[in-house]
């Protein structure tokens, strides 16, 4: 296994019922994502956590999905290794402590609460097309939402 | 020990830092919730949520505080019942997850954070010059607030 | 509300399928811990849970149920203030860390795990028909166990 | 990345204080999981932990580390990919839910309760000179543990 430990892990949170245009976005953060070598980090399930796993899966990178449940293989099948909580909704904190920067795409009350545990634990929080909370770092592409990511 | 299951549970949220204006609101939305049977639920430490325990103290109601420590003896002093959770800020969902209603007075990001478990858990959320997001019932006063919190 | 804060905080733990016996055994551990003033703290469900929550009734005390589910409605009759943690059986922990002092009554791997807490946290706990594990006060008697736990 | 959905993924638990033939034996127990294509899951910090997460490193597998506090970083050097909880020893669960099966070594009440969790979880727990609990498969050497863990 090459150096995990050296790689950024880019946070991917985002709404489960996403339209396409988001969808397809996710699927290219997650792709560029991997392809600067950065490690996914996402919720693990539907949506946008399916798009930017399925991306990272694309260009060969690694998804770690944080789920809610208790069974492992509750994750996406695009989710590389898969992290049981059993927390529920309450897992949503893990997904921001286990990210350096976080991407929010679209997204609902979930997604708001994970940008909040993003702000809460001093990450960079970037914006794509989701909630306009001061601190958060607005982008309008994919391309470059990831670039403010690995930009340190 | 007299009915307590029958209560109203109402969360009181908020910043560990808010102004004399905001501290005597909290304080006064304690008040009248215990003044109307209800039973504080808050996140048992400083500022908004010492506020609104002491308010609750004065008028003999009963405030339960949930902890991020380890140690129930780490909640103010105005706490009648404190649950100690171990689970750093991430216990935020559990406020939420324990009050029929919640009440946002000012607050920070961590506040946000129970705004949208509130939200992703179907409570009815009241801001009292808060955080402004979609879903959450705007209240000018204490006296509004908790007015509202009882009205289902 | 009177003086919550000064009392022993005891936390009862035990099987959900206890045998007739065991069940008697914890409601008057539940009855026991009341009548000195303690305050009963138990995972909030059925048998052991239920039996010593029903005892605390009897003599009307405060039983504290801490749930591994996300709705406080979930506790059985007998739980003045039910605690609702969405943390599935995680939340053994918790029951742990919310007790003054542990009484064990008979038990499953459930029972264990919340012994081992106990011990972890450095809580006493007294066992009465349960697991044999190093660390564990035997008692032979719902009130040898009560009086054990109250001689601190 | 290869297709670590399909890995056996074998807990590892145990002391952090072990004295060398046990820290001898983790370290084995570790290489021979990573030699027959397992993840190593544990508890990311030092003692059993560590000598395990190091066998798999000298051996090229995956170490998974899931740890107490809130930061990735506080893994030991061999852990692959951290995962950080933020729910202090309440994280003992997870690392339970996350493994196929568990290989207990040594170990105090920490390692009790994850020997529970296994237990609770229906996991298979093997000991290696640990606990003596009811539903522990009992093995003699790293080589018979390892043997019984993938032995499905």
């Amino acid at each position: 296994m090459d150096d995990l430990r050296g790689r950024l892990r880019v946070g991917v949170i985002g709404g489960s019922r996403p339209d396409p245009a988001e969808l397809a976005a996710a699927r290219e953060v997650g792709r560029l994502i991997a392809g600067r070598g950065g490690i996914l980090v996402c919720g693990g399930l539907g949506g946008v956590m399916e798009a930017a796993s399925r991306g990272t899966r694309e260009a060969n990178g690694l998804a770690v999905g944080i789920l809610p449940g208790t069974d492992p293989a509750g994750a996406n099948n695009f989710v590389d290794l898969p992290i049981a909580t059993g927390l529920g909704t309450t897992r949503n904190s893990l997904v921001a402590l286990n990210a350096d920067v976080l991407i929010a795409i679209d997204g609902e009350y979930g997604t708001l609460s994970e940008i909040a545990f993003g702000l809460i634990y001093g990450k960079k929080v970037i914006g794509l097309g989701t909630w306009d909370i001061k601190g958060v770092v607005p982008a309008r592409t994919p391309e470059e939402a990831v670039e403010l990511a690995f930009r340190r």
